[in-house]
């Protein structure tokens, strides 16, 4: 294989002029570039990008940690950090965390080792004190989806209590006072958050939910059939139901429909996501929009402001932008799995 | 930030020494081990990934390309992927190709610039010869999806005929005799397969389709709707749709049932890929299953296994393993879109 000494030597020029052009230096002059151009495809010699990186101490490479990559909304997060990525011709590094502490703190030291100076990080399962940490050595690293306070201009995050306070208030104005939660069992935040959100709505209307109106699952279409069957075992007077989120929704609508009961008429139905599967079910899920695609693309252009800011010092960064929403807002999209309880 | 230098001088250790510990090399004394772990710690020193990849002049990054990650269908090869690189303890540095030649060819030559020594390449719009290049240049890499008959051993393909011989051959074994084609109008070898395996099985049972049979869009929802709609209205005498793939079926159903016509009582239809959406359509959508995750798997596997070898050839790599499969074969998943027709 071709080194850069043989470039230098068919070129005639020094390593370091090699080097200059290959880093785009501006010191390169045309000639140079010319000569080491050609010389570099005569000999088929490749510019190493790690060799690059040591120099110049980072790499093109923006870290990304996701829950599980083969789940859409991860996909479709991935996707804008992707658009956004090359616009500034920088390409992903991707791992899966699987929302385990040992998995997530895995993949962000590959990232760091990797020399990313840009992280988009989704944990659920890191303390608030080792994101913080890894915040301070990397100041590229911006938090998705998970509010820090005492980072809080690092994090882009959504109002899970909003949107779960939006899906029960929607049943109650359609006069439901009834109405069960399918929970997910998953130990995060946006469980606890979302849960409150359906009890904060129901106590603002003067409505009560026994703990009986409130089952837990997996948070996925097996975990939503789980809760639903328990739910219905229980015989309750309900006659609607929120769902964590869409999937565990898509497993309430097949219990459901197996025990002979119609959504929307005699159950009414409301998801949490928007996700892909959401307007393909049967009636059309009404749910609440996660708009993770805006939210990943804020989240990447921060972290490119915070990994500039970061190598130029001499840029006044005590001004935030006010460009960026760290705080999304949740809204309803009305389709057809919610009515007036006959 | 601290450097090897400062480790050595505080672990009372030579350079080579820190060198041959972070490289896991077998010629570290314990002792000397020790002193560096600690060493490092205390100075909070970072081992450059950049650095170790020079050294050994490949990364422990498996190179990834794919048409869109937001796919579920990539989403659900890149995390057989995952599963088979965390057993080897490697990561995966991702690209979207969006079915581009040059996107395609960027995110390849990032990949081999970035020293991945295995690379799964998922490539529909670059030419046989300049993959096979690439093949040349990097002995660990493996194509997915695509047959290269030059490179064959390199390849993991699906027998997309077949897939849609059996899907058109289904619908004639329910005495289906005007069977319409919703074909994608993407010019990839997918599209060509999957037709000819519909026209073949209708050959097969002396049946034809004219012209009129078939209609054209772009492979997602909305190019099935399209397709359908303009199928529709030339008001052909059609019982029975096969559809590219799962997407255009949806936007099939969702014409039809605009169009008052249900499914399967009016129309029978069945897709392709058996993605994550088929068994969330109403009714349940028939299909062919595209096996990508085991394909995955063994693309990986092979991948490794092609690496390893050329790194030590010493080792008798004449033989091809047996145990991987080259040539996948679809199979039908019967679920409630096809009956007989009334």
């Amino acid at each position: 294989m071709a080194t850069i000494k043989d470039v230098a030597k068919l070129a005639e020029v020094s390593v370091a002029t090699v080097s200059r052009v290959i880093n785009k230096s501006p010191k390169a002059s045309k000639a140079a570039i010319t000569a080491v151009t050609q010389a570099m495809k005569t000999l088929g010699y490749r510019p190493n990008a790690n060799a690059r990186a040591l120099v110049s101490q980072s790499t093109n490479t923006i870290g990304v940690l996701v829950g599980d990559v083969s789940d859409p909304f991860f996909g479709a997060m991935i996707k804008s950090i992707d658009n956004i990525a090359r616009q500034h011709n920088k390409h992903l590094l991707i791992g899966n965390g699987y929302h385990n502490a040992d998995s997530e703190r895995d993949v962000i030291e590959l990232l760091i080792n990797s020399r990313c100076d840009t992280l988009i990080i989704h944990s659920k399962s890191l303390s608030n004190d080792e994101l913080i940490a890894y915040a301070q050595e990397v100041p590229g690293m911006v938090l998705i989806n998970r509010l820090i306070p005492e980072i809080a201009d690092r994090c882009i995050a959504l109002d899970n209590h909003r949107g779960s306070y939006l899906a029960t208030e929607l049943l109650i104005k359609h006069g439901h006072q009834h109405i069960g939660y399918i929970c997910s069992n998953h130990d995060i935040e946006d469980t606890t958050q979302r849960k409150q959100g359906y009890l904060d709505a129901l106590q603002a209307h003067q409505l009560t939910a026994p703990q009986s109106y409130i089952e837990y699952g997996t948070p996925d279409e097996d975990g939503g059939e789980v809760a639903m069957t328990n739910l219905l075992a229980k015989n309750q007077p309900i006659t609607a139901i929120a769902a964590y989120n869409d999937y565990m929704a898509a497993g309430c609508l097949s219990v459901l429909e197996g025990n002979g009961l119609t959504v929307p008429n005699q159950m009414s139905l409301i998801g949490f996501d928007d996700g892909l599967i959401a307007k393909y079910l049967h009636p059309k899920l009404t749910t609440v929009r996660y708009p993770i695609q805006i939210m990943a693309e804020q989240a990447t252009q921060l972290a490119f402001q915070l990994a500039t800011a970061a190598k130029q010092p001499i840029l006044d960064t005590t001004q935030p932008d006010s460009s960026i929403t760290h705080m999304f807002v949740p809204t309803l999209v009305k389709r057809l799995s919610v009515m007036t309880p006959q």
